[in-house]
């Protein structure tokens, strides 16, 4: 997610459009170009990643869904491994800046405000399809796993624990994830019914306190 | 799990054994023999779906592991939907027999006893394996999915579920279920820390609490 529209980025700026207007239509910055091709890729790498899992997607199919050359693609992000982490960081982003919500918020209403978020982003299709390819890929594929623990266990599960006042916070918190981690597969994933077909409000209702009885006791 | 040991089976009984003793040993029963085959299929089978998810298992991937040929798993099983079934169907035997002492047994400790036997199958290597494979399979894979959801709902949670004496029973029941599923794959598949080295009896107290209050309420 890196921005590069800094003041330093003098050979990409608009007043630098003088070279390779053919066939990018009416003279656009490179800069933003740029930042379109990125985007494209990212798409179409979460796309990728989301119906065929880690294992099997490729950068060179990555490439090709994008319409660029997988060289681009290694230019942008590296290795398959880095395409991953940034194509599923859209889905954390959200994440992360609820868990300053919920670092901040009073423990009171904790398991409401996450739950609600959680089931936000799994609800939203923008953001469900990074997670679907998050989970088909963790559960297959140890490289992809690492890429979960580490998006989801340091920068979201311990920042939670962080704020709870209890000797196992970090497991205390993890056990709360769990609850609703486990109504993602049985409902997005695996579409048990009637959890798959059940209104979200309902669900919200049922799976909210308990998530509160994890973080802060009865 | 057909038995094929039934009273016509004259083709295949001890006193028909006159054929093809050669290359198997001192003259076994060939009814025995053909039970080794299912047997060495179904293990082969399993650790097949279990590391390499339901897609890329072939049959005749697991015929090449079990040492036989794939006529031969056609023959005892049908499809791969079929090998997979009956492959992962283990898992299940323990649960389905732990639903009649769920459902038979007072409300009470219903928390405990679930997640007991849950953790049970998923801490014992044997039963661990089919359980993976299960996961692994359904997550990315339709039919698997199909599978699992036949097996889960209709055989366990329903019955779970019929013992609830609440408008939204199944939901109930499936809600329940989600932080056990939670755990698992928080625990065993994407191996979170500090939960995947966590002493089972420490989750087990935390998390039966949390089960039994879906079940039976406060």
């Amino acid at each position: 997610m890196t921005d590069t529209t800094g003041r330093n980025s003098g050979t990409a700026g608009p007043g630098s459009g003088t070279t390779g207007r053919s066939g990018r239509g009416r003279g656009r910055p490179r800069r933003e170009e740029a930042g379109d091709t990125r985007d494209r890729i990212l798409t179409a790498a979460r796309e990728e990643f989301s119906e065929r899992g880690y294992e099997k997607t490729s950068v060179r199919g990555i490439a090709k869904a994008a319409g660029v050359d997988s060289a681009l693609v290694h230019h942008y992000f590296g290795t398959k491994e880095q395409v991953f982490e940034a194509a599923i960081e859209v889905a954390f982003a959200p994440a992360l800046s609820a868990s300053h919500m919920i670092a901040d918020a009073p423990l009171e209403g904790v398991g409401e405000r996450l739950t609600r978020f959680f089931f936000g982003i799994w609800e939203n299709p923008t953001t469900r399809t990074p997670l679907l390819a998050i989970v088909r890929s963790a559960v297959n594929n140890d490289t992809a796993a690492a890429v979960f623990r580490r998006l989801v266990a340091s920068q979201l599960l311990r920042r939670l624990a962080g704020r709870l006042e209890q000797p196992d916070a970090e497991l205390t918190a993890e056990l709360a994830a769990a609850q609703l981690v486990g109504c993602a597969m049985l409902r997005y994933v695996i579409r048990l019914e009637p959890l798959a077909s059940a209104d979200v409000e309902q669900i919200i209702a049922r799976v909210a306190p308990a998530v509160q009885r994890h973080l802060a006791g009865p």
